[in-house]
């Protein structure tokens, strides 16, 4: 699985550099100042070193919400049962949580996979691509083995690569992926735990230090190799989080834009440019997580979110409306009009009164 | 006319604080952490406030883009001639600019209103309520009489109030009304040009000094009483951001939610809410425009942007997307499970497997 890794890696390509300057071309001869309409030019531009073209759509939209169970809830270190985690898994496919509303809502198929749910979900909405019944518990040992964490990023790459959708979406599902995430990025970043923890669901102050004490000690007793990041994810990563990295590496792969949700997403996308930078080019932020960690992971990134929506809740659920954000860039470039085209010479208008004799009041 | 302004603003009542707890206490009982849909639930909370009813829906959606021309163009503080005014404003009404592009590509209606551009607009599709061939140049004199500011904001008023959409959002079209807006900006703030002047379409260093020099000079030579709004707009202001004005405040009297977009309208939002705090409760913010001035409206405002998108083309080109973030809310309030109908008991699952005793490896 280690060769499949490196070639998944090798077959990530820069953005084509000749659509995005035939794309910047296209935007100066838009009728609007340079620039003005900013990141939804700069997306437009971003869409075309993707795809090679300059006028793209992004009508087939897709979340991939990834599932699975964390033994490092046994600390105490999450405010929800670990049922949720199956119990919102298969809400998921019934448009009944916050994610899957919103993608039912703005016309985005999901597709949930099970990669380590703690239990046998007989829903057959859920892929079952299950490859251990949650990891275990990091501050105890490492959550994985190596196979597994490997298996777990190839599974993510082959759902994202076997995609038909225009634009794919990164989510998450699994109770205690705050804590996870937050020792993965400590370990990338080499930053100390309070910068990168926050509250996740919502804890206790009790609970709060003993999440930040749990991670202190889940890195220290693990000692994860901050420049072999899949030795990161089998330390003290989550089978959902590798597996979200295997899909950003899986998109960039298959030329095809991918949505950051939020924290856990953002740590899983930075797993994936550190294993492959040409894979940053494809990565398209959405909403600006409350997570505290979920700054430094964008940052890292080279990132900005386009959302400011105050939102924690993951499972994808700031991708519908970045696709949105994404759809009016490309909406702009294909429909709006250039200079020569946005010219008024058919005969509706007189002569427009030039200088300085306003006639305000003269006529009403 | 000044009793008809004072009737208009005592017809706009607060939020219906009944609605908003019912709303409040179904966010509390869906199936998320409490409070991790962030905005979405707020917006979702004023949305009930503002109707009464506690299940929303933005479905019908409206642009109200007021064009006007500025006689400060004489002053050369404009990148663009001022015959773009009139040039947009028709091309408003055929989907070829980047403000009506993005309505089209997101379902919403677009209104244009001349409300003073300097030629005579013989295109049908633009509804004529010209008070006068643009304003006169601030530099020199007022703006216009208080009369004619008087019925700008009137006309913008029943425009709105008029209006069978959910949602509206308020937009301008009009060469120099950056100058103008940050004429307004200072005199309502009190604060120093320089804090509120930005480049507008995108000038040269020579012109943004001009334009610094002759935004001091129209408030120095005007002397607008910063106590009355309609006095301000009428010395130092436009008919666009007077009529605009009106928008805002009759979409609070007809208790429709009211999108501002960039710094013109946020401007304008703040001569409204002057007028009438209450309208306050009716507004709901989109992106956060480039131009400097924009941050110190919306502070004044209270308001937070809610997409970050580094645009400043004005025309309402950041009302579509927040109309979508809207819809969202409704979305989320409308269709999300509680957490009594999340609970999953219906036999797809077999019983989770709880404890330390996780079963990594074992299946595959």
């Amino acid at each position: 699985m280690e060769e499949t890794l490196r070639s998944l890696i090798r077959s990530v390509t820069p953005l084509d550099q000749d659509a995005m300057a035939a794309a910047r071309a296209r935007q100066a001869r838009l009728a609007k100042p340079p620039g003005s309409l900013g990141r939804l030019e700069e997306l437009s531009v971003q869409m075309a070193g993707i795809t090679g073209n300059v006028f793209n759509t992004v009508r087939k939209r897709q979340l991939l919400v990834f599932a699975a169970d964390n033994g490092v809830v046994a600390e105490g270190v999450s405010s929800a049962p670990q049922s949720v985690t199956l119990q919102q898994t298969i809400n998921l496919t019934r448009a009944k949580t916050g994610a899957s509303v919103l993608a039912k809502h703005f016309g985005c198929d999901v597709t949930v996979c099970d990669v380590g749910v703690n239990a046998d979900i007989r829903e057959p909405a859920v892929l079952n691509r299950k490859i251990a019944y949650g990891t275990r518990n990091i501050a105890k040992g490492p959550a994985m083995t190596r196979e597994q964490a490997l298996r777990a990023i190839l599974t993510g790459a082959e759902l994202a690569k076997e995609s038909r959708a225009d634009v794919l979406g990164i989510g998450e599902m699994g109770i205690g992926n705050t804590t996870t995430s937050s020792a993965v990025l400590a370990v990338l970043l080499d930053a100390p735990v309070e910068t990168v923890t926050g509250r996740g669901g919502g804890i206790t102050d009790e609970s709060f230090r003993k999440k930040k004490a749990v991670i202190s000690q889940a890195i220290a007793g693990n000692r994860p190799d901050p420049a072999d990041v899949v030795d990161v994810l089998t330390k003290v990563g989550g089978l959902d989080i590798a597996a979200m990295c295997g899909a950003f590496l899986g998109a960039a792969a298959a030329r095809r834009p991918v949505v950051i949700d939020g924290f856990i997403s953002a740590v899983a996308a930075l797993c994936a440019v550190r294993l492959c930078p040409p894979a940053q080019g494809y990565l398209v932020p959405s909403h600006a997580s409350y997570e505290i960690g979920y700054r430094l992971a964008m940052e890292a990134l080279g990132l900005r979110p386009m959302l400011l929506l105050d939102m924690r809740l993951g499972e994808g659920s700031g991708c519908p409306l970045a696709f949105s954000v994404l759809e009016g860039a490309c909406a702009v470039m294909n429909d709006m009009a250039t200079f020569d085209q946005a010219g008024i010479d058919d005969g509706y208008l007189e002569p427009i009164r030039r200088g300085d004799s306003f006639t305000v009041g003269e006529r009403t």
